[in-house]
C-alpha cells in the first residue's frame, strides 16, 4: 500500500517533469536537501547544481527561453532565495517561464519565530523573504497544508505557462516529507489558456477587416511571440499575408531572416540603411507580441503613428479599439485559419541600399565593424545564440542570421552577467531537444566577470558551447554613456588562458583561442574544434577599448548634440561618420531626458 | 559664487566620508555613473569596483565589521540593487552598518511609468525594487526633492549608526546633479545615540546590585558588543569585574583570549572539555550583546536557566525585569564608572582538562583535527580572521587566538560565499586603519566558488590577504546534514593553481601553495611569503571529503540517535569517539525538530 502514496517533495518534481522540465537547477541548502533526494527518484529528471543562486536563476531563464517550458531552480530559505531574486526579476521583465522552489524552515520553527540561521532579528518572521519577491512573480504557492498543497502546486505550474513568468513554490522542509496519493499524478496539469471564443472571433474579424482595407500593411514581430509559444504561428501568418516583415531587436530570429518577405530589424530611427524607410511606407502596422521598451525601440524612436493592430498576449488592439480576453497563440491560429487563402496584398520588395563601408575597413586589428561580419560567416542554421546586453547585442542586431537561428538577449531587463549563466541553461535545453546547431555565447569581459564561475558548470555538464568573449578592457557600453576613461568603468585584469584549466576542462589548450587581428580571427573560426566543437570552446577576441558597433554609438548620439560632442571628444570610434545619423537622426530620440 | 554650492551627489559622498568611510564599493550602471564622478571629487575617498553586486554588498559588510563605520555600496536601479539584496540582508541579520546607495531612473521616467530598461511590465512602477528591500533595512531615504534631500541623507546615516544595520539611499539620477549649499557640510552628523540618563542610572544600579548579591557571576560576551562599538568597554568591564569570562561563538575575539579571566567559548552543550562545566558553576550570567540564534548556541543548548543580566543594544534585563531605552556602549561606560574600584569577587580559575587526543592523530595527511592546531601556531597578534560558515568556523571555534585578534564569521545569517568577498572589504579596512597584523580568510571550496571572482578585486587592489582554502570536494557541511554522497553536494572540480594567474596576480607561482600532508602544511606555513605576505597568498589545503571538526559533527549528533547513526553509517570521521558527546550530550539539543 506504500506505493499508493508519495512524498509531497516527490509529487512536486513529478509534476514539474510532466510539463516538460528535464533538468532542475539550483544550490543545496539546509532547508532543501531532503527533498532534493526526490529529484533523483523521478525518471528522466536531472540535477545540475550551480555555483551560486543568481547563476542558477539565469540558467533556468536560459533553459526556458530555448525549450519553451519553465526553467526550474531550487534554493534555500533566505540566503539562496534572495541571491536568485535578480535573475527571477529578469524572467518577470521578459516574461520567461520559471519556477523557483524555495526550501523553507519547518512550520514549527516558523510558528515559534525561532532564531534559526538565515533569519533576521530576535523574534524573526521567516516570511519576510517571501514578501520581498511578492511583486516580482506572477503567482506563488505558499504551502502549509498537505491536503491543499498538490492543488496549489498544480495551480502555480499552470499560471507559469498561462501568464508566462516566474512563479514561486515555498515548501517548508517538514511538509516536503508528508505523503500524498500517487494517483494525483494521473490527471495532467492543464497548461493551456481558457479561450473566450466570442472575443477571439470578434478580434479576428476586426483584424481581417483592418488588413483588407490597408494598402501597405507590414508585420512587426517581437519577443512575446516566443514567450507565449507562438513562433510557428507567427511564421505561418507571415507566409500567408505576404506583406513586408520586420523584427524588433528582441524579436530577431522569431521568423527566419531568409524568408522572402523579411526586410530587417526596424529599430526606429536607428536602423540599418533602408530599413526604416521601408517600414515607414506602411499604412498599417501589425505587431505581434510587442514589447516597446526603450532598449527595444532605440529610445522610443520607433513611432507607430498611423493605423495599427497590436496582437498582444492577452488582448488585441485594432485601430485603437481594444478586444480583451484573447490569447496570443490561439488568436494567431484562428486568424491564420480565417484569412483568405490567397494573399490580399502584393507589395514589391525594394532592395535595401548596399552596406556602408566602415571608416576603419582597412585596419589589421579586429574592430566591431569587422567582427560581426566575421561572425556572420561562422553562423549556421539551427544555432542557438545567447547574447549579452553590451556591445554584443548591438553588433548582432546587424548580423543576418541563417534559417532556424534562435536568438536570445535580455534586452529589456538588461542585467549584465545574465548571458554567461543563461548559456548554461540554453545549452542544456538545446542538448535535451536533440536539435542540430551549436549553442553560442557572445559577451564582454565586464559581463562575463559577474558570473564567470558558471563556465565551470558548463564544463562539468559536458556542454559543447562556444563562448565568444569580446574583450574591450571593461564596461565599454557604460564608457559610451558616461565616464569614458573613469576608473569605475575598469574591471579586474584577467588572463583568460587560465579560465578553462581552472575548471578542469578536459583539453584546455586546444579549446582556448585568442584573436586580435582579422587574420587571427579568420584562422580561429576556421578551426574544426571551433566549427564543430567536441568540448566547450572559449574564443577571446580583443577589440579596442573605445570601439563599438555604429548602432550603439548612434543610439546614444541620437539623444542630441551634447552626447555627440562627448563621444567625439573622448575619441570613440565613429564607424560611418556623423555617428550614423541622417539629417533627421539628430532629433530621432523621443525627446526623453536621460539625465 | 559657484563654490558655495555642490551637487547633491557630491554632498552624499562628502557626508559618508565625514563619518569615517574611506572606500566606496559597488558596480557602475546607467543610473549611477554621473554621481560616481563625485566620489573622485571627495578628498581621501576611494572607489573599489566589484566584480558583481552581491560581492560588493559582502565586501561592504566586511569593511564595516573591521572598521566600525558603515560599509558603503553603490548599485544601479533594479538589476544591481536586487543582486546585492542577499548581502544586505546579511548585514541586517548580524547588525552590520551598511549604506546602499541606489542610482534610480529619473523622476520624469518614474512619473511617466516609462518602459526604461531594468523595469517590469508595460506601465512599470519603478519603485517595486525599493519595496522588495523594505523589510530588510533599518531606514531608507527615498529622495525626490533637493530641498529635503540633505536632511534625509543625514538622517539615514545617523540611523545606520544608531540602529547598526543597513540603510538605503534611493537617488534618482537627475536629482543627483541638483545643487545644495556647501555650508551644510559644516555641521557634523550626530551619530551618537540619545541617552535616557535616568533609565541608564536605574539599569546600572540594578546590575550592580545583582552582581553584588551573586557569589559566582560570569560574563558571556557576544557579537553585538562589536556591532555597537563597545568592545573596549567590554574588555574594561571584564578587567574590573574579575569574574570568569566566556565567549559565544560569534563573540569570539571581542575580549582577548589571553586575558587571565578568559575561560573559552561556551557553546552550550557543545563546548571544549571543561568549558561548559566551568560556565555552569555560575549563579548569575551577565551577557553582553547577546544574539541567541541556533548556530550561536549549539542548537539552543546554551540554557541560561538561573539568574541573569542581559545588557542588550537598546535595553537591559536584570533578573527578568526590563530597563528600556538604554544604549549598550554608554551603559557599559556608566557601569564601569559606577562599579566599586576593587573587584567584589575572587573566583579561583580552574585549569581546564587537557585536550583530547584525536583518533586520527597519527595520520600523515592533514585532517581537521590537525589542521586547526597548525593554524593556531601560525596566528599572530592583530591578525584579522574572516571565516566562512562551513567547516572553517567550527574549526576556528576551538582555536585559541593571540591577543588583539579580530574574528568575523557570518554565523547567524550564514550565507556561504560571504567570507571570500567580505575578506576584500576587511582587508581594505585593515589597511586603511594602518594597524599591524594580516588579513586571513578561512573558507571551503564550495563557498569560495560562489564569489570566486572577488579574489581578482583583491589582487587588483594590491591586498596582501592570505586565503586559506580548505578543499574537501564540495559542501561537506551539507553532507553532514543530509546526502553525504549525493550529487547535489558536489561542486565543479577546480584546479586552484590557475586562480591567481587568471586574475593577473604579479607573482602567481610563488603565491599559490598546496598542502595535503602535515609536513607540507608545516612547510607552507613557515614560508616567509606566507608569514609576511608582500602580495595576496592562496593556500590550498586538501582534507578528506567526509572529515570535519568534532564540533560540527557533535552539534549535529546532539540532535539524537538517528543523526548519529547516519553519521556513522555514511563514514564521517568521529574525531574523539562517541561524536564528542558525553552522557548528557545525547539530549543536549533543545529538543528542536530539524526536519
Amino acid at each position: 500500500m506504500a506505493d499508493t502514496e508519495i512524498t509531497l517533495g516527490r509529487y512536486l518534481w513529478e509534476r514539474i517533469h510532466q510539463v516538460g522540465v528535464d533538468t532542475i537547477f539550483g544550490c543545496p541548502g539546509d532547508f532543501n536537501l531532503q527533498f532534493l533526494d526526490a529529484v533523483f527518484q523521478v525518471e528522466g529528471l536531472k540535477w545540475v547544481g550551480n555555483q551560486n543562486e543568481l547563476n542558477a536563476a539565469y540558467a533556468a531563464d536560459g533553459y526556458s527561453r530555448i525549450k519553451g517550458v519553465p526553467g526550474c531552480i531550487v534554493t534555500t530559505h533566505g540566503v539562496g532565495e534572495l541571491s536568485a531574486l535578480n535573475g527571477i526579476a529578469g524572467s518577470a521583465s521578459e516574461r520567461v517561464k520559471s519556477i523557483h522552489v524555495v526550501g523553507q524552515t519547518t512550520r514549527a520553527m516558523q510558528k515559534a519565530h525561532m532564531m534559526i540561521h538565515h533569519s533576521i532579528g530576535n523574534k524573526p518572521d521567516h516570511q519576510i523573504y517571501n514578501r520581498a519577491s511578492k511583486e516580482i512573480r506572477v503567482a506563488a504557492a505558499e504551502l502549509w497544508d498537505v491536503e491543499t498543497a498538490p492543488k496549489e502546486i498544480d495551480h502555480v505550474i499552470r499560471e507559469c505557462f498561462i501568464q508566462s513568468g516566474p512563479v514561486y513554490i515555498f515548501l517548508p522542509l517538514d511538509l516536503s516529507a508528508e505523503k500524498v496519493p500517487r494517483s494525483l499524478l494521473d490527471t495532467p496539469i492543464d497548461v493551456d489558456p481558457k479561450i473566450d471564443q466570442s472575443a477571439q472571433e470578434e478580434a479576428t474579424k476586426a483584424i481581417i477587416s483592418a488588413i483588407s482595407s490597408a494598402k501597405h500593411p507590414i508585420l512587426l514581430v517581437d519577443t512575446l511571440v516566443k514567450r507565449f509559444g507562438a513562433s510557428t504561428e507567427a511564421r505561418e501568418l507571415a507566409t500567408k499575408l505576404q506583406v513586408p516583415v520586420f523584427s524588433a531587436n528582441m524579436g530577431k530570429g522569431v521568423v527566419d531572416e531568409t524568408d522572402e518577405n523579411y526586410i530587417g530589424v526596424w529599430n526606429g530611427e536607428i536602423s540599418a540603411p533602408g530599413v526604416k524607410e521601408e517600414a515607414k511606407k506602411n499604412d498599417l502596422v501589425i505587431t505581434l507580441g510587442y514589447l516597446p521598451a526603450d532598449t527595444n525601440t532605440a529610445g522610443f524612436s520607433r513611432r507607430i503613428s498611423g493605423e495599427s493592430v497590436h496582437i498582444n498576449p492577452f488582448d488585441v488592439e485594432v485601430k485603437g479599439k481594444s478586444y480583451p480576453n484573447t490569447s496570443l497563440k490561439n488568436l494567431l491560429s484562428a486568424l491564420i485559419a480565417a484569412l483568405p487563402s490567397t494573399p490580399q496584398h502584393s507589395i514589391a520588395k525594394t532592395s535595401l541600399p548596399p552596406l556602408r563601408a566602415p571608416k576603419d575597413k582597412d585596419a589589421t586589428d579586429i574592430t566591431q565593424s569587422s567582427l560581426w561580419p566575421s561572425i556572420q560567416s561562422y553562423l549556421r542554421p539551427h544555432d542557438v545564440i545567447i547574447s549579452e546586453t553590451g556591445t554584443s547585442t548591438f553588433g548582432l542586431c546587424d548580423t543576418p542570421f541563417p534559417a532556424h537561428t534562435r536568438f536570445e538577449a535580455q534586452i529589456y531587463y538588461g542585467s549584465i552577467g545574465w548571458a554567461t549563466a543563461a548559456t548554461l541553461g540554453s545549452g542544456i535545453a538545446h542538448r535535451e531537444m536533440g536539435q542540430p546547431g551549436r549553442t553560442l555565447l557572445f559577451t564582454g569581459d565586464g559581463s562575463m566577470a559577474m558570473t564567470i564561475q558558471e563556465i565551470g558548470t558548463m564544463i562539468k555538464a559536458g556542454l559543447k558551447n562556444v563562448l565568444f568573449l569580446v574583450n574591450n578592457e571593461g564596461y565599454t557600453i557604460e564608457r559610451l554613456i558616461w565616464g569614458a576613461r573613469e576608473a569605475y568603468n575598469d574591471i579586474v585584469p584577467t588572463n583568460y588562458a587560465h579560465l578553462l584549466p581552472l575548471f578542469r576542462h578536459p583539453s584546455p589548450e586546444t579549446s582556448y583561442h585568442f584573436a586580435k587581428t582579422k587574420t587571427e580571427l579568420d584562422a580561429v573560426l576556421a578551426k574544426p574544434e571551433v566549427k564543430d566543437p567536441q568540448h566547450l570552446q572559449l574564443v577571446e577576441i580583443v577589440v579596442p577599448k573605445l570601439d563599438t558597433s555604429w548602432r550603439l554609438a548612434s543610439t546614444l548620439a541620437s539623444r542630441g548634440k551634447e552626447v555627440q560632442e562627448y563621444l567625439t571628444s573622448e575619441g570613440f570610434v565613429d564607424t560611418y561618420g556623423g555617428w550614423g545619423l541622417d539629417a533627421e537622426g539628430e532629433s530621432a530620440g523621443a525627446g526623453v531626458s536621460w539625465k
